[in-house]
């Protein structure tokens, strides 16, 4: 892994063309299919074109609230303390090739970055034999995509991290991959930003009696096709609802296309917990944690306050989680694993910086000057004493 | 390393005192020192007391600016789509031991955090042989620490992540430490949330004619005085104030009491760059994304604008660095070596998380269910749709 990270950092787009050929056998004779946007777009079916724009229209109104403004504080005569916020210059995007394409993913990562005022976003995606699917590319264009280049792996990283002739070095890297995908982030965090590395997907049902036993086992399988390692559980205080769930889940999974897969994700990682009170329901989910969160209770927005940790909650009987995958506007990029205790959707947040400013005059310094010689020799650090008190010396020996 | 974070979750307390022998050879006999606060709060001399009180105050008062809200999208009939944003339930501050005790380290960790609102604050730091440094203490106390715990190095990251008998678990751990902190943070990333590792400290200074070289001097020293790996870098369009500042640092540095340190970072990691214009000296310093950066040019404020990459900025002749160390309120914990690129000094907002909530009526799921079975079909996701499609079975079949 540190090996093509080096050789891509050395060699540059002559790497990248190599690592093609090695690992996926292809025999690539340009990097950037930028100028394939509009054909593929104009490939796609006009349904398809029509759900995307529209789902591009609620995720930019929702993460348009997240749009962050700096402050000024004036208060003290003397004193500006300030926070600007700035956008990332340039952020690369990761989009997995392999079997299933997913346009909604690249519509999640970009728009909070255009949002975020990102002057340039460079995407990456490793093509098939039939080059990078159209809808990919389509979704690219919706989204606002600068660039974007048929490399994937390790090795699209290391150019996006370090910048080959071809593809320009980034400031952050997001977007879901493979373990050699991951992997490389890691290693090249410090050199650019990255974002959280997802775990298997996960949902997690609070449901109460009257509660439909069909809906409930239609979005655990929802989630149970994702991956044999997603995770699909339900908390209840109904012990007959959990076993309707159970009976009805075992009906709807035989008729689905990715049954394998949602049986080995259903048996194998996924839980039905029937505790108590409704109060053990929010203490079990709030130590899970989950990445996705429904309450199908009745009043359900009574219980949000209760929801200490989760990445997205969705709320009724008529919130499907899928609402949220593809359509309501809402981030689908969410901490997995627990890691909602401390971490939180994709955001405009993401992609800005935050940069402090202080500007003193010379009154208001001296004002300040033996509070802060005092804490720097208590420190030990009196060449930060004496860079405050050398301002006011000229004046002693004048 | 992976075995120390091992033995502390097999063992909980027992390792710790272990270790505390092994490492440190200090036979412990409690772990927590919370009830010697007050004691030690006593003990410090009252002008330190009353300048870290006031730096409090200062700090408070800039990062309550960073206090965020929630929203709640109500725009579209049917659908409520909202961001909650809620402090981390118990959060750990490491703070190093050795030679030098940074107490205004521990205000500036510890204070965002209580403005985040996070339930609590759990301190574990090491002690010398005399026990933990009274100034210490007496800063958990004034920043409002809940609980401190004697202990250091890998075991004490491995029991913030973990919990022992004596410690409690928390959700995230922040606070600078050694090679051996930073690395058991490295690890349990994840099971935790982390804080940047910071690198050695940096000075980026853009001055013009007119500049004052001692003070230039004096500013580049306080940061060359902290470590021997810290860089302090001046860059100019005016070859003459270069020479006067180096002259002022050759003539400065052997008075100070850390002038071994200082020296070798001035003479090893330390530049002086003479570029011919202005828009050259932002180029340059934009490129460097300093931690601190001081701008001592004419109306310093007009150049806040061409500032892109910086944690922490000091305009001016008079706000000299170690003002924002100690004093103005602004953090001291900053992006270093080039990563403000992509991230922000430690605030508010790394203290709280956010999760997205979602609300649909039958109505509004009616409208948009085509689109989202669309997608999901698109991209292969059979049980996304059916999640949808099956709210609306029943009335078919009635």
């Amino acid at each position: 892994m540190r090996g093509i990270i080096q050789q891509v950092r050395q060699l540059g787009d002559a790497a990248l063309f190599t690592y093609s050929a090695e690992f996926d056998g292809l025999e690539l004779t340009q990097l950037e299919v930028t100028d394939q946007l509009t054909a593929a777009y104009e490939r796609v079916e006009p349904e398809v074109i029509a759900a995307l724009e529209a789902a591009k229209e609620n995720i930019l109104s929702y993460h348009r609230h997240q749009i962050e403004d700096g402050f000024l504080d004036t208060a003290r005569a003397g004193v500006l303390r300030g926070q600007l916020v700035q956008p990332l210059a340039r952020v690369g995007i990761y989009v997995p090739g392999g079997t299933a394409a997913y346009p909604s993913s690249v519509l999640m990562n970009v728009l909070p970055a255009k949002l975020a005022g990102v002057e340039e976003i460079v995407m990456v995606t490793p093509p098939g034999t039939a080059g990078v699917p159209d809808v990919i590319l389509a979704a690219a264009k919706i989204a606002g995509v600068d660039r974007v280049f048929q490399v994937g792996g390790a090795q699209a990283i290391a150019a996006l991290a370090y910048g080959t002739e071809s593809i320009p070095r980034v400031a952050k890297i997001v977007g879901p991959g493979n373990v050699f995908v991951a992997t490389a982030k890691k290693l090249v965090f410090g050199q650019v930003g990255i974002d959280m590395i997802a775990g298997p997907s996960e949902i997690g049902i609070l449901a109460t009696t009257g509660a439909k036993p069909d809906y409930l086992a239609a979005d655990l399988l929802s989630q149970a096709e994702h991956d044999r390692l997603a995770r699909a559980i339900l908390v209840t205080d109904d012990q007959e609802l959990a076993e309707a769930v159970v009976t009805a889940v075992t009906a709807q999974l035989p008729t689905l296309p990715r049954k394998d897969i949602a049986a080995a994700a259903w048996q194998e990682q996924s839980l039905v917990i029937v505790v108590p009170t409704q109060t053990d329901m929010f203490t079990v989910m709030n130590e899970l944690a989950p990445e996705h969160l429904e309450i199908q209770m009745p009043d359900p927005l009574q219980y949000l306050q209760k929801v200490k940790n989760a990445g997205s909650v969705f709320l009724g009987d008529y919130a499907s989680e899928p609402v949220g995958d593809y359509y309501a506007g809402t981030n689908h990029v969410l901490p997995t694993s627990g890691t909602a205790k401390f971490s939180s959707p994709l955001g405009v947040y993401d992609f800005v910086k935050r940069t402090q400013y202080t500007y003193y005059t010379k009154e208001a310094l001296a004002e300040d000057q033996a509070a802060i010689a005092t804490l720097a020799r208590k420190e030990g650090l009196e060449a930060h004493a004496r860079a405050v008190e050398i301002r006011f010396k000229e004046e002693e020996t004048k």
